[in-house]
């Protein structure tokens, strides 16, 4: 079962707009199990229109439409798609109900302007989808070996008309093959490294397939599974997780899609520990995410961010005699720092992070992207010094994932 | 002058992200004059990227890709491109360099994984784009009736190297018309009420063109014009700019599109003022804020993340009859935060956020989303309730913007 989105609208093209339909319908049909393999966009251009339609109908089973399905001049899609399977365009007399209880709800008496009935002429066979969050029906049209899936572009009613219509519909027609996906997400260790360790697992594997990625900071290797049913699927995915784990132990903190700081509140929470921050070059980052977490006030106690000397002597403790002889930037204060924050806390673990995010502040014995990170516990403390480049928003959010993978190492 | 984008992906097939190098890419072409007229998505999959070029390149002049430049067995471009253009790979030694050079940066002794070596081969003729920002060197291969310019699929670095590299060699190449924007900022006000404000200017204005929008949560009005030079459309630019800017005077930030801790890190430096915060739901998602800035160190003095009641009067001195009376979340105690942080770090301003982010924690009489803010000056303390809708994350990032503005308009 193949698929293809094509997403139809000049601003797309022009940068206006983040396109999140497209997320949106591509992890609609992953759940179904529908594979995705084009996405394609166009601005509301006729010949380009058609020629994508054509296209997508001539190689893809199922072609899912966005977009063009308004009242102007530009809204081209119900005449591309009938021009692209020879059928006409008729008034769908549903369609027109539809649109007209839309306006009689919104705006009472104001009669609908004359435009929006264009909106409720569909190719001949269509079965319209109907939208009860704005004017713009769409419409699923059934072909001898494919069928299109017309949607308004506008993601508030996309969405919950896939949602209440297109799923049910392809649910029950394409009912089959599943794909089942799991993510094994890791910390400390890059995208290469990783793949060297599980290189022969990728390659040894088809299904379920083996894929290593990095996205928004975490990297990833992707487990799916085609299979018969969920279950088939995750019992097809267990033992291949399972010697992945094995090899990459100490860099693996999920294998159900949880983020790193979710993570560690589980465990602070179930041992019952607590957690302190000093922060100086991340700036209230690391705290920022530990607090994203629902429920971290139960073991997050307070943070510092300090980022003079005074604030790091006169919250934590530091003693200006360590500023003075090893500077800001150094293993000893890094250590004072945490010891400071965990003993002013009274908390189980104080974790500090000190270091030179830059772009200025560099020296050659000191340079941009050299940090700290300390974690104080009880009767102990460890000091790590890290190199990071980057810019300073890089560097910054380098040394909140550091901090936050010392942490879990002890933790977990 | 016609572009297309080939962006390469599994995982933007699958829906696991949203594809923000589409927009940004496509606002780059925009900003130079030149069209966009497809984008196309396709996985890592041989045949479906080799199909994908060679279709771009039979009816585009640039074909600009993004992604599939990594070091894996996944990352294709390299290899595909060389086939669609009838080329072998080569070792490129400049890229070669780069990449080693960004490893021993990185980590030091550490030898460089020999997979990433395969990332120096690029096709015959191909120029490399360097990559300061990761491993992934990028390339333009320039054809006899166009150009392939190759980006790696990580938004930190196709940016920089697109703004660094692939502009300017855009501009030399396709000079022509070109389109100048200029983009006011502004916060305080939602996308709808600014429209309102200048309604009658964006439906006057062709040239330029006036479009309201938001985006990472900030509202902006982009002005557009087309000219023969850069010179001509800012002066196109500049009497709609002032139009729109006296009638919107309370909202409008920044002209330049600096962010909001930018003006107001600009605003405290040149008045030499001085700032501490105390941060309860926003976690230190202010301090985070306030230091992305460089030079950050020489007006934010601390900050406290003080999320128990403990912390609360321990570090910023707010009373425990306060906290009993009114509760950590109310006008007396946000005073009190401001003030205390203020008195503590010897600062200028004390600006304190108190609130519920949610989902659990709120009553009938505080329901989650209600925040206090309050920013304490010499002489001078002002509290403001809010009451902010939307998830954990949106709370926090809400109440933050909100406490940068009320901070912006008592410096600016």
């Amino acid at each position: 079962m193949q698929a293809e989105l094509v997403i139809i609208g000049t601003e797309l093209l022009l940068g206006e707009i983040v396109d999140t339909n497209a997320q949106f319908l591509a992890r609609g049909l992953a759940n179904c199990g529908i594979n995705l393999y084009y996405k394609s966009t166009v601005g509301d251009n006729w010949v380009r229109i058609v020629e994508t339609i054509s296209r997508a109908l001539s190689r893809s089973e199922l072609v899912i439409i966005s977009g063009g399905l308004g009242p102007t001049e530009d809204d081209l899609t119900r005449a591309a798609v009938a021009a692209v399977t020879n059928r006409t365009l008729e008034l769908d007399v549903e369609a027109l109900d539809t649109i007209e209880a839309y306006f009689r709800k919104r705006y009472g008496d104001r009669s609908m302007p004359p435009n929006n009935r264009k909106q409720a002429y569909l190719p001949t066979g269509a079965v319209v989808i109907p939208n009860r969050w704005g004017t713009a029906p769409g419409f699923i049209l059934e072909l001898s070996r494919s069928a299109i899936v017309a949607l308004p572009g506008v993601p508030a009613e996309l969405e919950p008309m896939f949602t209440a219509t297109v799923l049910p519909y392809l649910q029950q027609k394409f009912r089959g093959e599943v794909f089942v996906t799991r993510n094994l997400s890791f910390t400390g260790i890059g995208e290469s490294s990783l793949e060297e360790l599980v290189k022969d697992i990728i390659q040894s594997q088809t299904n379920p397939t083996v894929a290593p990625y990095a996205s928004q900071g975490v990297v990833r290797i992707r487990i799916t599974a085609r299979a018969a049913t969920p279950e088939e699927g995750e019992a097809l995915i267990d033992p291949v997780a399972t010697m992945i784990a094995e090899r990459t132990q100490p860099y693996l903190f999920s294998t159900t899609g949880q983020v790193l700081e979710e993570v560690i509140g589980e465990r602070l929470t179930s041992a019952g520990w607590t957690l302190a921050l000093a922060e100086s070059c991340t700036g209230g980052l690391v705290g920022h995410r530990i607090t994203n977490v629902p429920g971290s006030s139960r073991y997050f106690l307070r943070g510092y961010v300090v980022y003079s000397n005074e604030a790091k002597a006169a919250d934590l403790g530091v003693k200006q005699a360590t500023l003075a002889q090893y500077g800001a930037v150094s293993r000893e204060t890094a250590a004072e720092m945490a010891e400071g924050v965990r003993a002013a806390a009274g908390a189980d673990f104080g974790l500090a992070i000190t270091g030179i995010a830059g772009p200025d502040g560099g020296t050659a014995e000191k340079p941009v992207g050299l940090v700290y990170i300390a974690l104080a516990s009880q009767g102990d403390t460890i000091v790590e010094r890290h190199y990071f480049s980057g810019s300073r928003m890089q560097i910054k959010q380098r040394s909140a994932q550091a901090a936050l993978t010392l942490l879990w190492k002890s933790v977990r």
